[in-house]
């Protein structure tokens, strides 16, 4: 195996539709770049000439603290290789646990075909259970007088399925992706979102929508229902990311990025090819694309409520996060 | 029965009360326009006469697979009558299947007087509970050291405590009511929301709210936080539709329809009231209500980031959703 | 005791964690400014010149109908003085109930220290979970082929977990906190959320978030992803209330409180430091800072879609909520 390769490993109980295909892997804590030893104890060599491999773990014993007590279940030891594509479930699933236990960074990982390896699952109150099987167990649910909760039909589940982060108070499980970074100290509201491969040092406040590979950085709040343009969907190329100690407004959103000490007003919405009128004094002030201030510190992003015009300033604002909200998370 | 009426017929499950009353019911997917003797040989000739009947199914043998086994359950068989206001809880559920069943389009049913009908239900991890019973539930399960989790207090159910559309995505089961129209390739993000009565054709991607009455032609993309004005609370007596590869973006909103490849700027709320400069070419252009835009196609609505005007022009791009988020539902 | 201070008195169930100690206490309604004789009988001394304390009910049999049946759960009976700070887990909790229950208004209870005192807990399908025994519990879960599903991660739990308060709908638990004050014919859509501290006299409609200390007075509609600036975090230093019969538009905001009959238009974020043009009559108007008009009544906020100007006219509409919506609660 090349040296260069990053390379994480972990054990695992992957879940069975009823056919006995793997629908997701719960990992314990992955590691990353494990001792060579501890791979070719389990994998075969020709497992690991691969970029990843996974293998269903033969002698059981040898390996688990939990007894498996259903064929619904699987323990698995998998590697990956992190520079890979995606090349299957177990794969995914490993990479995923990688950034939400805050082994790796967004954007470090290639998540590469993630889309076309995960299956939409149905992640429900007695676990994952495949689309195909769904509607024969809601109805004998039914029948029997119990209740089968769908909670999602999606590719991927809440990270709150899986781990728990150190040090983070999530207010709805179901806005937080597993997949999601989540630092020490971080704060996700109602209308928080944080999604795979996304978002944020810790501590900081997330009242609106950090979108896939957007990374913010300590002190920061996102302001409630801001937006963080994604380039996924709909709208942009550049990968936006948010410094230190910035404030977002509530209903705000930014297709650039942002440096330390940042403010967007509540309500402001900037993009990438909006034209802005950057003010450098009194008398000074010039024409620019907003994306020639993507990353620039120390600016403050409003419109004039008289003129209606797009502006920036330079601020010596400093923006100081609650202490009291985040410190005893 | 006058063979002008569109009929729709079920057999469902329905949960009771302590009392008896029924508080919902979950159909098998529903028969539209079904053949007379169906119906004749379920209901009697006085209950044909009128709009919608259901009745309790007195042979339970002949007509059920699953076998009901509790006196919280009922077997029933009911048709309805489209075109009629809501008469009674299964007809607001057998209309409201037909719907999620994508057997009935948005705005072609009658749905009259079902606030007034529907009861406002407690959906529990215990099934549906009549409020008046909710509170020594929760005492119970609490003195039992067990948890009896209340999702919602509503009239309106979820989605997929009833069936699961296929192709789809729903990443919070709690945005997306019974009733909703999800087409094939439909993928609602955690801020998602579609209402009853009101959907997409698919594919499409709703990161924004779908107001009752409001629907979207395929390959739209609702941006995070958008809003379709609706017609039930505060705002809009125009029904909104969007048409074929609309882009909306993040936290915009529209209180008018839009045509087909539209795109509103990030941030922008378009009402139906506001004034607009519809720019014809470089040297022309001219100021308009923006309702005498609606459903016009090949449209870009900003606000101008130096004059702060609303602007409209024309535009040639052509959006395209990101198939591979879509393509393997 | 001083007979000027108010004192609140309850009976609950707590539930512990693996170590004996308290995570949350539900209580049966509070009883406010309970007679002297209540006290006494339940508390010693020495308790009742605290400013508040709980026992554990030494001889169960006077004081329960419900049966304890595990030591996983403890019955308390506590009093609180709503004037102090919050001191412990079951002092926090009686204040939070007290809101809820509609017996004390938002702003009304010193609610200091509410974030240092209470733990963060992990509100799950099994009840609270201390965070320590979170990780053991999902695996053991899991190797047993059953499913703990972690809801949130927070200090504050839904309201529904602990009471049903009457005439209102709640389309989403997630999006209202224990504390929250929801007054009769109050419906919260799945975009609305209501913080501890917070809430509407009712009927309302609330799609937006109401946050901490904000208080709106009947008949208002707060539309889809609406904004009311808080003090908790990133924001204002002003608390803002609404007054009767208000329509503030979705994806709109208010960093000022508004008096009765006032509209904000779609999108627009109106802060308290933003300069408007106040229109007098159809000749004179004046620029002022907004916060000067702040809970003024009978006024129209929008921007000017032609100059992009912050305008605030006088209105003499009368907005009416839908009281279908409303009614049948």
């Amino acid at each position: 195996m090349d040296s260069n390769l990053t390379i994480a490993f972990a054990f695992g109980i992957a879940s069975k539709d009823s056919h006995g295909k793997i629908l997701e892997v719960c990992y314990q804590r992955p590691t990353l770049s494990p001792e060579q030893k501890l791979l070719t104890d389990t994998f075969s060599k020709e497992q690991l000439t691969d970029s990843a491999a996974h293998v269903v773990v033969s002698d059981p014993q040898q390996r688990r603290t939990f007894r498996i007590t259903s064929d619904q279940r699987l323990l698995v030891a998998t590697f990956c290789n992190i520079a890979s594509p995606v090349i299957d479930i177990a794969d995914a699933y490993l990479k995923l646990h990688l950034l939400s236990y805050r082994q790796l960074l967004p954007n470090k990982a290639n998540l590469s075909d993630i889309f076309k390896v995960l299956p939409t699952v149905a992640w429900t109150s007695h676990g994952a259970i495949a689309i195909d099987d769904l509607d024969y167990r809601l109805w004998q649910a039914r029948a029997n007088n119990q209740h089968l909760k769908v909670y999602a039909i999606d590719k991927f589940p809440p990270l709150l399925d899986y781990l728990v982060p150190s040090g983070v108070r999530i207010a709805d499980s179901a806005r937080v992706r597993l997949g999601a970074y989540l630092g020490e100290g971080t704060t996700v509201m109602p209308s928080g979102f944080i999604n795979f491969n996304a978002g944020c040092h810790g501590p900081n406040m997330i009242e609106g929508r950090v979108s896939q590979g957007v990374m913010l950085d300590c002190g920061s709040d996102l302001g409630g229902g801001a937006s963080t343009m994604g380039t996924l969907s709909g709208g942009n190329d550049q990968l936006v990311s948010v410094g230190k100690n910035c404030l977002i407004g509530a209903n705000a959103g930014i297709g650039l990025s942002l440096g330390d000490n940042c403010t967007v007003e509540a309500g402001l919405y900037v993009t990438a090819g909006a034209k802005v009128k950057l003010i450098i004094d009194d008398h000074h002030s010039k024409l620019v694309k907003a994306r020639q201030l993507s990353a620039r510190s120390n600016l403050l992003w409003r419109r004039n409520s008289q003129t209606g015009q797009l502006e920036c300033l330079t601020s010596d604002r400093n923006f100081q996060l609650n202490n009291e909200l985040h410190a005893n998370n």
